[in-house]
């Protein structure tokens, strides 16, 4: 199990977050990828609730994950997967049209499937009690539809994103798991069975387990 | 000037669209990158009022830019604009913190800040006639500007985001242009005068020539 508490690589996390957030924070993300690839990693957990300030000065956001490799930093998921792929050698082929499969995927991922997700997170949890969320939410599903219906023909006859297994396939996974049994989700064969190969592995397994054993079950007391 | 019928790298872009976009579209990106490293492209344009259906094959969202360079082919701006860098050796450092800076903060821009600018396109564009709009804006507002505090924060005493000019830049100050001349951008000095610094590159000003002068005057006739 690479949760090792001296290990080079150090993934910071949340040390708690409400139920419906858990499995979702994307620390997953990183420690996925540690999985695949077999490197330890240690962890350090912070305060989702009260977000220490002088973590800001490491990841602008106040978000997790936060990576450190050594003496090398990196904040934002993405740019984690891509470090960690490239110090293995795995998960990111290093050129070609491989390559550049991968790389469109990934930032396919991040920049035009998971912004809609987070605005539907925004209007069905964080602001679902606001008069414009209800009447915001059809229109979205209809505009969310649309883009899975194309990632939905694409994955078509494809085991994975790009080919063999990458750290395409870790970002994609864990953001289609955001709607979680929506039916954006399980209305869609191709979308479904994919994120179902993407759990069924057991580096997954272990990235879940792990993010879900280092939340405390109370919510922190606020000072 | 990089833009040249033969050029092994070929740019998709728009043929026509309306003002408001004029100068925003995504193929900014890559040209910018073009014309910094020096490398010469074509461009191929399309129609985006009538996407042609052949498109969505090679770009599974319809939307531009899609790069090919010899034989290989990529989608997703942010993919654009790694490949372009590692082509050339430039514009994203091969190794260490600065390559670790420059891929946090090109997904920083793709994942953290664009999407809001996205979200707020669309209320006070797209959506805005919409009941639900003008309900949405003013906590949308607040949520943008928290970020972008952050960013500012961020950018106090920098002339770029990952100390010499990266592909990280190309992607922020073209995503900062999104909102213009919002209060969210011209309120927040160094955010201003950071993105002024990267309008001012004469690598910028021929690219968004080059954009501008590929559109045609009129709308097409729809068929």
């Amino acid at each position: 199990m690479p949760v090792e508490p001296n290990a080079e690589i150090e993934i910071t996390a949340f040390d708690w977050v409400p139920d419906f957030a858990r499995g979702l924070v994307r620390d997953l993300r990183p420690r996925w990828a540690c999985e695949e690839l077999g490197l330890p990693y240690r962890e350090r957990l912070i305060s989702a609730v009260e977000r220490p300030q002088w973590y800001y000065a490491e990841q602008p956001w106040g978000q997790v994950p936060y990576v450190r490799d050594g003496d090398i930093c990196l904040f934002e998921s993405g740019a984690n997967l891509v470090h960690l792929a490239e110090r293995e050698g795995r998960l990111l082929p290093p050129g070609g049209q491989a390559r550049a499969d991968v790389l469109s995927w990934l930032f396919a991922a991040f920049n035009s499937v998971e912004p809609s997700f987070m605005e539907l997170a925004n209007v069905t949890i964080f602001s679902a009690g606001q008069d414009w969320a209800q009447a915001r939410l059809p229109g979205l599903l209809e505009q969310v539809g649309k883009r899975l219906d194309r990632l939905e023909q694409a994955l078509d006859g494809r085991e994975w994103l790009a080919g063999e297994f990458s750290i395409a396939d870790i970002a994609m996974v864990t953001i289609l798991r955001i709607p979680r049994d929506n039916a954006l989700i399980t209305d869609r064969p191709a979308l479904l069975a994919y994120r179902s190969r993407g759990e069924a592995r057991p580096a997954f397994q272990r990235a879940l387990e792990a993010q879900l054993a280092a939340f405390s079950e109370q919510p922190p007391i606020a000072a």
